[in-house]
């Protein structure tokens, strides 16, 4: 399952709006599409559109490399700014973009050779995100019990990232070590990512899941069903607050009340020491729509005030652990997720 | 807005299932559908579904009254037990039962005289839960302050009783009494009656309301802006323990870590002095449907399993006060509440 593909100079999106009811892939051959594709969540999760965005910079790069230099540059910068602001939270759109600006403002090539970098330099960024998640994986399957029910909010699965996931992808290598794991879903109003893209993914790969709705997690803990917490996130300040999709906050809080683990799965590439802490971060507020109609199904009067926040903010002190390609952190997370992001490993 | 009401010897109720698209009432006359259409929720709430039934066995009198007075009897305590099979959770269906049913078991009249008398104790009950949400009304009210951003889960409005509204009866009382009141409205998945009955009642009479998905809660919170939480009941133990739509429980846990005032309003007819705590409540679990279809659109992968419990419990000791037609009760609520239940007022 690779929701973000690189084939004949054309990227492939999974279109994620329409599963789990169609499967389609489209195909890209122009930047300002795929700027499209991600503000209208064809393709989401952090990871995922950080990968978008860099084969969006690649195909802008074949479309003017038969320009001048200087006018390929200016182009590029100017798609980067287009890319940049399809969607404000999740960082992993900016480091990518901000990687692949690297390639051509040190480079000394034609305009041919920088757009076959750039292409390359994408490719990286596909590849090294399904190794993060791979590593992740590894690391944050030495916090998950044999036996495990976990709860897990949104879609941080294979279909968020180039591959694998990263709550999911420490959910997958629990099951691939042979422990015995249940899952619990969140449907995740208001675009049921966890009913519509988690619930399918893992009972695509016959992890046993749960669907439930938001409004059910804390009830569940109150009974004891709940092991752990893991989620992913969109983006992780200096001192470890975290951005991740909305009701992720309310999880923190009912976890810490019951005294369930919480756990934040994201690559390196998802923090940002850039902002000191979790009130720094942009948080998305998206069309009233999306919460009153469903299809073409009104859920709600038409006329009716809506209030849609796409992602919160949780503050570190309620983070039992944050699992990155690097190792595993604790709070407090400072230092070590400064180290980590500088390519230090930290395995408990 | 009166979601039950009695005409001409018919039971008419609003389809609350159709609601916000279309506004339709229904006709009954025979009590076994009266009890099909708790079962669905056309009728809903535990007040207007203890009228309701209230209702359905004063159409089974007329339907039995030219019988023998022992085989009416024997009728009218089928048709309880058929009324009492439909919803397991809200106390009131039970109670306007055992009410009706004291009518029969002690009345020496004639099957005619016997029926005229049901029909009359079954608006009593209607008559009297309109009064009591007034009371409920007033007594709430003065819980809210001057200007007050209230959030509320589910619809405990006019259309989950005989009239007014228990939750919403409050917060109408406090418009009402000129106090500038804005309203948070979570969705409450899975059946929607937040953004379908909630948001269109509260529109309806111009008090500001804005909705939200069930996961924004704890972040509004989390932002202050969220000055008070006020909810229904189904129903309330002995000890304050609080049965209600699904969700109540893990807003109360963020309503005491955030330090926001949460109160339940409900009538004493909510209040099952039989049961000592919580645990005791039963709780109903609804078909996996409900969260997996809307309308004919399919959420979910079908094949998904589903966890659908569509009430949990508050702990008293979550209830910063409990709101009844006697007045308002404090944690511990022992005693108080069963004072009220015999009919003791306490007004602070």
């Amino acid at each position: 399952m690779k929701p973000v593909k690189w084939e004949n100079n054309q990227l492939i999106l999974i279109d994620q709006t329409k599963l789990p009811g169609d499967y389609v892939e489209l195909e890209f051959t122009n930047y300002r599409e795929v700027a499209n594709a991600i503000k209208t969540m064809i393709v989401r999760g952090a990871p995922a559109i950080g990968v978008a965005a860099a084969y969006g910079l690649a195909l802008a790069a074949i479309e003017f490399k038969g320009l001048s230099k200087k006018e390929m540059i200016e182009n590029l910068d100017k798609a980067s700014e287009i890319l940049a602001e399809t969607r404000p939270t999740a960082v992993n759109l900016f480091w990518a973009i901000d990687r692949m600006g690297r390639v051509w403002r040190k480079n000394e090539a034609s305009p041919e050779e920088l757009a076959n970098a750039l292409v390359l330099e994408a490719k990286a960024i596909d590849t090294e995100d399904v190794i993060m998640n791979k590593n992740m994986g590894n690391h944050g399957n030495s916090l998950i019990p044999v036996n495990a029910t976990i709860l897990t909010h949104c879609n941080a699965g294979a279909l968020a990232t180039a591959g694998y996931g990263t709550a999911l992808g420490v959910i997958r290598a629990a099951h691939e070590a042979g422990k015995n794991i249940q899952v619990y879903a969140d449907e995740t109003r208001p675009l049921l990512q966890g009913a519509r893209l988690t619930a399918w993914e893992l009972h695509q790969d016959n992890i046993p899941v749960t669907l439930i709705t938001d409004s059910m997690a804390g009830y569940l803990m109150k009974q004891g069903k709940i092991d752990l917490i893991i989620v992913g996130a969109d983006r992780i300040t200096a001192n470890g607050d975290v951005a991740n999709k909305i009701g992720t906050y309310s999880l923190a809080v009912l976890a810490k009340a019951h005294n369930v683990p919480f756990y934040v799965a994201a690559p390196t590439s998802t923090v940002d020491l850039n902002l000191q802490h979790g009130d720094q971060i942009p948080i998305e507020e998206r069309h009233h729509d999306e919460v009153k109609l469903l299809k073409d199904y009104q859920l709600a009067p038409k006329d009716i005030k809506v209030y849609n926040p796409a992602f919160d903010v949780t503050p570190s002190q309620l983070i039992t652990a944050i699992i990155t390609d690097q190792g595993i952190a604790n709070y407090p997370y400072e230092n070590v997720l400064e180290q980590m992001v500088n390519g230090e490993k930290h395995v408990l």
